[in-house]
Order: structure tokens, then sequence, then C-alpha cells
């Protein structure tokens, strides 16, 4: 057998030191690197006087980040790639960065700790039904640290709808947490009104967002969890973005109806999801969204877009589409209420 | 801009969840996909039975592991890649799943949940001086864990040696750990005795592996510290597998003239160790080993041929060649005592 036809270990390797990756990157984020090389090429010995670092330390680190593609090195300088410099410069419009803050929290990290006992169980085996628990304070970091990355998806949707931008619409966000997606709404209809749901500590989040980009005279909210609270009635466009993953089948079948109760006759309701084909292996990270439903919640799941219309015709809504969203690994469905 | 131009953070939302990715192949080694899936293609309802786990959980992490490339799916079927089948049966000789309780060690982890600090630092930040400590317990679980991986490239290691076969020899195997790099001399040379150097628990596991593989009557040992003990002398050939990289340059030099003190004159010196090229970002395994070294240890590297080849000038060595070895992604270093 010739030796690049023998099988290699390398990839399993890679995935048992993942966690060595997401340390390294973090530290990156954290010390700033990306940020103190955003003027230009420079050695360890400046990146780790930027950063208080120790030489060897800023040293080993950007070599990791090298070898990882998110560093350049030619001798001795390191520079940022294109996607360092976009997406990890904290000075740059598209910052990522602050996602560690809910993508590496104690919930999340910690629910992966136990994942072959989720696999066991079928479901979360963090306390409260995980994520899904009431009130549940990884939302209000979520709010916090994802808000800003779902801006050119929810802009992205917001064009998708068909409404009037001249006339008055009501739009309700559900569990809106930052609010970006409702408030992307209303940047584009100028005489959009959007309501926002989600719990109280979380709204506050949803507030500043809207006070910071202007729309605050035309956003209100509704306090508590959506599938309790009086939701309201004739909305021209209801919003569930990345919701109904979190609960099983009958549960989003449950809720679609209560949906429909407030929409308009002809309203449209707006998902926004992480879709897998219909093999549940593709694409790549909408497919793997699925995991984190395991470890975190009962019964959450990525659904494919068959399973999304099932739910819809059996909730009174016609004619679902699917749309890919720009710069999202999420995609949404749109329909109208029959 | 065309839309594959645009800068992506998926690369980095990838590295931010490498945790994730370590859970899901821990788990599928915990649970025993691998072995379950040996005997041909299986559904997620099947592959739930018998590893005892609900069968939407192992949808789920099959579907994961399918997105990772380290199952296929045809229809509802899962099965093994060549990779998982050779690595990840716990049937196959080969089998690496056992490394997980090294590599994901509380130790190992642990030094990673502070990286920022080790960066600053420039060295670890574990008790101790970290994985150097004397009779640290880790020791004993790699030796434990690594030692099956070790076994082609040891092998190839001893046939890179121009030692007469018929002939007797002595060879000193330093931080033996699992022995298996001196235990590989020993069954391909049959007149070659075996002197392995490590601390006592570690040992214990060392001369089980010399028993396992009838080399016992060979096998004899040296327990303590490397640096303090009394090597002996007169060895034709002295191996230092994956031990120098946790020491600094100068330590490396104070060492390596105790080594050539106990060879034979013209003896051999046989360094296995992860060696980057002189830029230090290729290749990728190896480059990335320092990041192990900064989270773990005091001062230690993956030193380049030029450095070891340096420590080796100055101590007495002389020709010293680089080899790769065979399913390894160390390499090795031999040269001649002056």
């Amino acid at each position: 057998m010739k030796e690049q036809d023998k099988p290699s270990p390398d990839a399993i390797f890679d995935a048992l030191t993942g966690y060595q990756k997401t340390a390294a990157m973090k530290a990156a984020i954290d010390l700033e690197i990306f940020t103190h090389l955003a003027a230009g090429p420079a050695t360890a010995a400046v990146v780790a006087k930027r950063c208080g670092a120790a030489e060897r330390g800023a040293r080993i680190l950007c070599d990791y980040m090298t070898v990882q593609g998110f560093l350049t090195k030619t001798g001795d300088q390191y520079a940022l790639t294109k996607e360092s410099a976009v997406f990890l410069d904290r000075k740059s419009p598209a910052y990522a960065g602050g996602a560690t803050a809910f993508l590496l929290s104690d919930e999340l990290t910690g629910a992966f700790e136990s994942l072959s006992e989720a696999v066991k169980r079928g479901g979360t085996v963090r306390p409260n039904e995980g994520s899904i628990a009431p009130e549940h304070p990884m939302w209000i970091t979520f709010a916090r640290a994802m808000g800003g990355l779902m801006v050119p998806g929810a802009h992205g949707l917001a064009e998708l709808i068909p409404l009037d931008r001249q006339r008055p619409a009501r739009v309700l966000d559900i569990a809106a947490g930052h609010g970006m997606w409702g408030i992307s709404f209303a940047k584009i209809f100028p005489n959009a009104h959007v309501v926002a749901l989600d719990w109280e500590p979380v709204l506050e989040v949803a507030r500043e967002n809207a006070h910071a980009n202007g729309v605050a005279n035309r956003f209100s909210t509704i306090v508590g969890n959506a599938f309790d609270v009086d939701l309201g009635r004739d909305y021209d466009i209801i919003l569930i973005p990345n919701f109904l993953h979190h609960f099983n089948f009958t549960d989003c079948v449950k809720f679609l109806k209560k949906v429909h109760a407030a929409l308009k006759s002809k309203g449209h309701i707006a998902i926004s999801e992480f879709i897998p084909n219909p093999d549940r292996i593709s694409p790549r990270g909408a497919a793997g969204f699925s995991l984190i439903m395991l470890a975190t919640t009962p019964e959450g799941d990525a659904y494919t877009l068959a399973e999304y219309s099932n739910m819809l015709a059996q909730t009174g809504f016609e004619s679902p589409t699917l749309h890919p969203l720009p710069a999202s690994i999420n995609q949404a469905i749109i329909a109208k209420r029959r």
C-alpha cells in the first residue's frame, strides 16, 4: 500500500484535541492578538509587548494560530488573514470575538461534559430541562454576545418579506433575545412597529439595541414565556428566529397554532433556523447543530424543510418557501396564513 | 464581490466549538459506537440498541460523526470509514480510542483552561511545574493509554539503527513510560538487553508490556528522575523518546552531556520527537505540539532540527540525521557519539 493510501489517525487526534483549538482561539481573542496585529505585520516580541504577554507565549500561540489558518507568517512576522481582519479585530464592524461569552459559557461547555449521558438519555442531562428552563440566564449572555452576528442575516430576512414600506405594519419577534431580527425589520420598514417577546432581563438587552438603532419609538415588548403569554393579535408578520429548534415536533405544532391565531389573515410567518437537508448530514453547520440541541435541550432538534412544512401544513399555513440568508448558517422559511 | 469570495467566519466558529467535536468523539468512543458498527452498516435504532442509548441520541451523534467524516451514511444506514475501522473499533489491533484517557485527562484539559495566563507567563500555570513535576501521576495514565500507538513508530526507529542483530547490545530507554520504544528494540534485536528508566509506578506498566511482548528476560529498569540518577554506562544505543521537549535548551544540553558519558564510544543516540520545520508552522502536527508544551511545562518546546543539531554538536555527537517514522507524527534524529 502506498504511504498516502494508508489510513491515518490524524483526523481522530484532531477531534480529540479540538478543545485545545478552542482554548487557543479563546486565548488569542482574550489577549486581543488579532486587534494588536490589525496595524500591520509584527514579530512575536512586538505582539508580546502589545498584549502584555511573554515572548515565548506569544510566539507559540501565534505559530499555533498560523498552523490553524487564522494568521499568516512570513519570516518572523505574523499578520492577519482576510477572515481574522474582518471577524477578530475588535475594531472591525463584523467583530465576532464577543461570541465566546456565549459559545464558551459554562452552561454550553458544561452540557458537553456529559455528552455520553445525553446520548444515552436522548436529551440533555442538565437540570431543569437545560437551556429551555424558565428565565435561564444563558439567554441574557446570548443576547449580549450574539446580536451583532445576526445583523446581516436579519436584514436579509427583512428584505425577503413582501410588505409595503409605505404602510403601517405590525411585527411580532418571538423570543427576541438581542432583538436584532425585529429591529432589522423596523429599520427597513419605516412604518413597521415591532413587538419583542422574551423574558424581562433579556428584553433589557433588546430595548438597548432598539435605542442604539434609533427605532425605540416603534418598539414595544411582551414579557414572559412565549408558550404561555398572550401574543396579541393582527400582526402582519411574526418572526420566529432560532426558537422552534429547542422543542419537540408536537410542541412546535402547538406553538405554531398559537402564532396562526395571532396573525392577520394573509399575514406571514418567517422562521429563521438551522435547516439540514433531508440526509441530515449536510450542510455541515446546520446538520451539526442538532448535537447542541441533544446536549442542551430535552427534545429539540435541527428540523428539515419537510418537517417544518409538515408542521406548517398542520397549523394553517400555506406555500412555505426556503431562502438562504446572507452571512449566516441560518436559512429562512416564509409561509402565509391561510 | 462574489459570494464565495466573501470572508466567512465558519472556520472561527469551528475553532470556538472545537470542544464540542472533542466531546462528540469521546462520547462515540465511550459508547463504542464504532465497535458496534464494525459488523456492518446499521440504522440509528440498531446502534442505539447495541450501545444502550436512546435512538434520538444515537441518531444525532451518528449524524454529527458523519458530518465530521468519521462515519458514512447511506439512506438511514451508518457505516465505518476506513480510518474509523482501523483506529476506533476496539477489536482492531491499531485501536487508538484508549488515547482519550491521556489526551482528555484532567491534567491536560485543565492546563488548557488557563491558556491565556500561560501565554502571559510564557509557561504553564499548573502547580509544581506542570507535567514535569516529580512522580506526576499523568505519566502513569500516559503509559497505560499511549503505548500501543507508539509501536509502529518504535519498530521503525529500531529498523533505522545500524546494530548487528547477532551480537549483544545494551540499550537504554530514557523516560520509558509504556516502554514500547525499548521493547521494540528488544524484539527486533534478539541479543539486545534493554534498560528502561522512569519513575517506579510508570515502570510497572513498562514491565507488564515487556512480559506481554516476551522480552522480560532481556529487560531491566532504573528507577528515578533521568536528570538525577546514575544512568549506568557502555550502552550501544540510548533512546530518548519524547522527553527533551519538556525542558529548556540549556537543560537539554545538560542532559545530553550525561547521555554522552553513558554511551560507548561510537554508540548512537536516537531521539524521537515532534520536530517542526524551521518556519515552526509546518508540518501541522509537530508545529502545533509546542502549544501543549506552553500549556503544560515551564519552558518546554517543539525544537527544530537545527536546534537539536546545535544541542548535539555542543555535547559530543556527530552526523545527526533526520528520519520520518511510520504511522507517527514523531520524527527521529540519530547521531553518533564522537
